[in-house]
């Protein structure tokens, strides 16, 4: 068993943290949360002072943060997580951010003969807490083969996305078609309804059909065909829409420095800004479908 | 067997009729296309002389037009198919057509006591020539019953949708999904591509994750993951923009008279009207991705 | 003076009646609302037992009604106004309606030997009050020439927009930039609000650079800049969410059956809709700057 | 007459410059482009060897660069302006940049006892060269009054528009409206033409009505109504779809950190994306209805 350093133990990196500690690793960790990291410490993980010192007589370190400002403050610089740690130390870096930044921050731990690899995940806080979170994996062949018990301890489903930042890239392609596809089901649901048909007759056509989609037979947006999503508990997330605006933002800024035309995914994210100004974002991505049918 | 009146031998009405044909029924064929007509004459099909004359002395009748309007002038009034068949004449609309018009048509055959359903297909020319069509239904239970043996002789996926019209509002809800969602696959990879993901790798990933859809993993928009999707014959259809374009404007139609706002299913009509405005709405629907590229 | 028949005695129809009234023209009138008929029989109008008669033994007809739909029926058939007119009876149609229907009618219209334009309006019920409205028309020569005079007393600035139709072109093409700019104006200030620039300070600078428009500097969606308008009484129409969306729907159709591609156009109308969709469509259609606050 | 150091003396900062010189100033010029710093020396102007040097023994800095980043870059930092220039030294940063750089910036010169504003131009390189440029200034009264007298040497609109950081909110607001306007003015005229009416007369009308906006009456889209529009020259900018895109996604940046909904806007973005991406974003951006009639 290994030692890992651990930062960011919120509603995704707390149950990650204590995936690791069930597997039998030795962590160390780092949040701003007090209570956060008395939740790990009460399993037998060691507080540390300061963030950097996770990385600091380590195996390995997983990092769970908000953005690709704190990623970089957290990694780089000479109080930075790279600059603490033994060459050849694993890094994981498991935060949805920027492409640019996943790629700066990988090409300076290259260059400190570190191993490091961007791993965002999804499948939720539920995932989480389950092991069974699907991680989208960026980085070099020995980072990759580094990373991977690790990220196999914490998820089911590990992907090779290829070289540094391809995880980001994975993710926001990805989570971009979820966005629009969501909206498209819900209007797509709202307009049958309205046009007299039953939802589940709509759903048991539509979902052996070409218009199927993740986003229709495992997350229906409308209560009733698929029991498990969000809209049989009144849409409480899940992912919430604020979570899917951010990766749409992300979407758009990639596709703003790549210069690709995303119609679809920028009016998406037009459409979730709707729900952020009235004020209704805390809720599943999926309620989306009260905005459509005038209910928000 | 039966007798069966048929109007309407195109692309995807001539081998529906062949296919009918084949199962052993007597056909009474009228098409504006002496060509169309003269194919089904040879497979021993009746040629007759005006498009109401195929009602007379038959069991059933399948009709497949371009549009509502089309459906409404051959139906209805002194010289149309209600008026010329025999009461308890079955009759099968396969057209993709507004659902006032299929309720209307329908309405007035449930009161000249014929048994009418509203029947249009998916699964495009290759479905029907090899009988494998997906029909969505709509019409009363005896209706159905009814139509339901000849739709199985040319299609094989059969799906009653309820009342009048629910047919085609299935129908309109399901490829409004297709047609967002093509879009928005669309984007990702070019996005993917642009950020430097290989886009087979971003298919083994999507593929499997929450942005998985029919547009991805039946029909992928880039050439490679899907060897039998268009985009690996230079978007020859298949399905055209045009035909996709079409099935837009009728969920905008639906959308406005039943007050439903539809802003994807919106945009998606708008950018496949820019493909049929720069000319290249006669390539598959796939090759939308294309435009997002600009390529076209 | 004359004797001129007028159909459609409602908001607006009501009081330009009662213009042609008070220029000294003998009326006949007809309307569903027995109370709006009334009204007009208190100023001396006559009233006639039904619509097609108040084409008999008049000078000319104004007819102002919701639809295309509504228009053909009350013009054409054995039992329509051009029947029952006597030849060179001039007709303006003041509805505002779908292009093909205004096209259809004139031309029923010329063959019968009447003198017909079609003339929407804009300037809302101020305008047809104080007899100021704006009429877009479209005819040919003659047909404009016998329409002027009464145009003039119920208008002040009367356009020739070319033959027949081109009055409907004229107004759908203006009231789409119209329905627009009064999006991108109340995004423009919702945003200016947010980064903390005074409102009356983006008017007065705005108001006389590249951004200035009509939406703007007449009709300014926040209450300050412009005193007179809706957004200082609390979105009191004016001219609805509900009349917009009615126009939008209209350049949709004439943009879908002339293969023209209307982004923009198209969005409008998804956002109006959703006024629509949550029950705030009776406001003033620069209330769309709520929706965009997320007040909506 | 004063000492002004100047940085950034392209297309339009190199005329704004040069109006300096002939208002009778003594100017100290930085930029890479040895020619460009050539031409200003050909009028008087004293070079430089290093950027920061144009602050030394000035009045004042006027600064023309192209983004957020290079702005900071130079201003801040032991070798940046701020750091180089006497106390009360007045700054003039015509950039067109995101607005939390421009108000990092000028919080920093506030400390260093610095008058500094942000002040956009619009107007265009023909505006630059005439002197008649509009400048949206943000700043304090005593930095705006510092600043006036220079300002009103390169143009002739000069609006304070409150306090840092405004000038970049005025500009980024308006030209959203203009961005958007354009293109609905663009799919009016298209939508116009394709249903026959004559682009002329159009105009006529709409520019006096309620779809009157500066896109129309100052620069219209297409060829005829107003000659000196780029329409009339094969869409020459002018200003270029790929500078109105820059700005687009300034809008888009700050609509996201203020969490305001920008529909319009945002698909405004995403057009000119289209141009960008086929290519054609060094024409006009007026030259977007050459996308709506699918020519490009």
């Amino acid at each position: 068993m290994a030692t890992v350093g651990f930062i960011g133990l919120g509603n995704m990196g707390g149950p990650m943290a204590r995936n690791l500690v069930k597997a039998g690793h030795t962590l160390k960790v780092f949040d701003l949360s007090e209570q956060a990291v008395a939740g790990l410490v009460a399993l037998g993980a060691q507080r540390v002072a300061k963030a950097a010192d996770v990385a600091r007589d380590v195996d390995a370190v997983v990092t769970m943060l908000p953005a690709g400002a704190h990623v970089k403050s957290v990694y780089l610089g000479p109080e930075g997580l790279l600059a603490a740690a033994a060459k050849g130390t694993i890094f994981i870096d498991s935060s949805t951010i920027d492409v640019p930044s996943a790629r700066i921050v990988i090409a300076e731990a290259d260059e400190k003969g570190m191993r490091m690899v961007d791993a965002p995940v999804s499948g939720g806080v539920g995932g989480a807490e389950a092991g069974t979170l699907t991680f989208m994996v960026g980085g070099s062949e020995a980072a990759y083969a580094g990373a991977e018990p690790f990220l196999k301890q914490m998820g089911k489903n590990i992907f090779h996305a290829g070289s540094a930042g391809n995880g980001q890239v994975a993710k926001v392609c990805n989570n971009m078609i979820l966005g629009i596809s969501m909206i498209a089901v819900s209007e797509a649901f709202v307009l049958g309804e309205q046009l007299g048909i039953d939802p589940q007759v709509l759903f048991n056509i539509s979902s052996v059909s070409s218009g199927q989609c993740w986003s229709m037979t495992t997350y229906c947006p409308v209560p009733g065909p698929v029991p498990t999503s969000p809209a049989n508990r009144d849409y409480l997330p899940g992912f919430t829409a604020a979570m899917m605006l951010k990766d749409l933002r992300l979407a758009q800024e990639a596709a703003q420095s790549s210069k690709t035309p995303i119609p679809m995914g920028g009016m998406a994210a037009q459409l979730y800004a709707l729900m952020e100004a009235n004020g209704n974002d805390q809720i599943d991505f999926s309620g989306i479908v009260k905005l459509i049918r005038g209910e928000i």
